[in-house]
């Protein structure tokens, strides 16, 4: 946590209003909150643009865990990345169908390739990356 | 043109580092202009989530203008869509291949329906949805 | 688990030729699982674009654990939503950072209310929501 | 215009009978029309994830023209880009605001930063880019 700085601001008087009722719509308790979220997103988004900025993401799948070898062949592409891994966490969405969400840290080309490895594998229903940020100086 | 604002608001100070940072990097010429983007790019992107809200948007086209009857289906569904087609412009990308590209002002429902439209004409390459803004207001 | 159909497909030359190159670079096994994934992937999007659709989506945050009562808040947020929430994973990031994941099934509209409240609670740094399906007849 | 190649897929039954619904409600007039979109889709986005692809775009800008330098700043920009401008539409939305479309070819980089530069000039408000294709080979 890093201590707070004041800025101050010119916006247009038309602009503003809009953006008070989005922020009242959206739930934001202030507008340092509404901005700073604002802001956030696209730092966060910028560093996707880089291959090779450190960050955080998920990758999402859905797949029906009956399909011969499936298991075996997402643990390899997990311990094959050059990606690290940190946990995945499975969930049962009914008799066949399974979602898993497998937490990533490492360089943005890393989890890329590995998405891509993850979603051309035979059986996987759907697969989406998820980008978000390792909270380092944010 | 309305008139402008002053308002005061609390970043934290790392994430105001790194945004001082990156407002360099996009050549943005002040802070508040940088800050007056992200808002406006938040409203923009908030009006296209309603269906009927009244925005502009432009639905760009690739094609090969040999294709048989490509012009007049292209012609028929502008002039069948609920949202006003401001005008069209077309650029020849070589011998074959054409870029079109159709503004259009109206309901959110009506522009994603006329984009779907275009988008099954056979002998469309590409077709793109643009989401912009009336500038009403912003 | 359903059965197989076989359908038989016209494309252009110049455009198969790309395709068979991108399903190499990509890894797909064969041009059906290439095909498949691109057909999935279209039905996921329609989905998420009705508001009552039932879905899966997963709900990314990125938080620093030592801002007052933001647990309770995101908690809160969870129970008081109409989406179900079916479970969520915690990962430690850094001292400071935790990454969660919260997994949910429920109708489009409810998962974006739930977004957009955890999104708006202060101390929230990155919150991303993630549009997957129950894998129901997909 | 190349020939057409006749491929023969397998799909599953499920996901093809949900696929069938979908380009009715879409609107293609075959499956093989529709098949294709979602390939050359899929290969279009490809090109943009390369820096150095030839590729083609449009730059959308909403902005009210009485700003001061706007349009000295505008062509200004685009004379310096790297991109290549093939021509560029202006259209009135009413008294103040202007929707201008800039039509580039070029280098995926080239075409992104002149976004940029624009993106930053102050007094737009609204600056998009849009992905698409030379057509070649598509």
């Amino acid at each position: 946590m890093s201590g707070l700085s004041r800025i101050s601001l010119t916006i247009e008087e038309t602009t503003l209003t809009r953006f008070d009722r989005w922020i009242q719509d959206q739930g934001f308790p202030t507008r340092s909150e509404a901005v700073g979220n604002l802001i956030r997103n696209a730092l966060v988004s910028d560093d996707w643009n880089s291959s090779d900025k450190e960050v955080a993401g998920v990758i999402t799948i859905v797949y029906d865990h009956h399909k011969p070898a499936i298991l075996e062949k997402l643990v390899k592409a997990q311990h094959d990345s050059g990606a690290v891994v940190i946990c995945s966490q499975h969930a049962h969405l009914d008799h066949s169908n399974c979602l898993e969400n497998i937490i990533v840290k490492g360089k943005v080309a890393d989890i890329r390739l590995l998405h891509q490895h993850i979603e051309s594998i035979k059986g996987i229903k759907h697969a989406v990356i998820t980008m978000t940020t390792t909270g380092h100086h944010l």
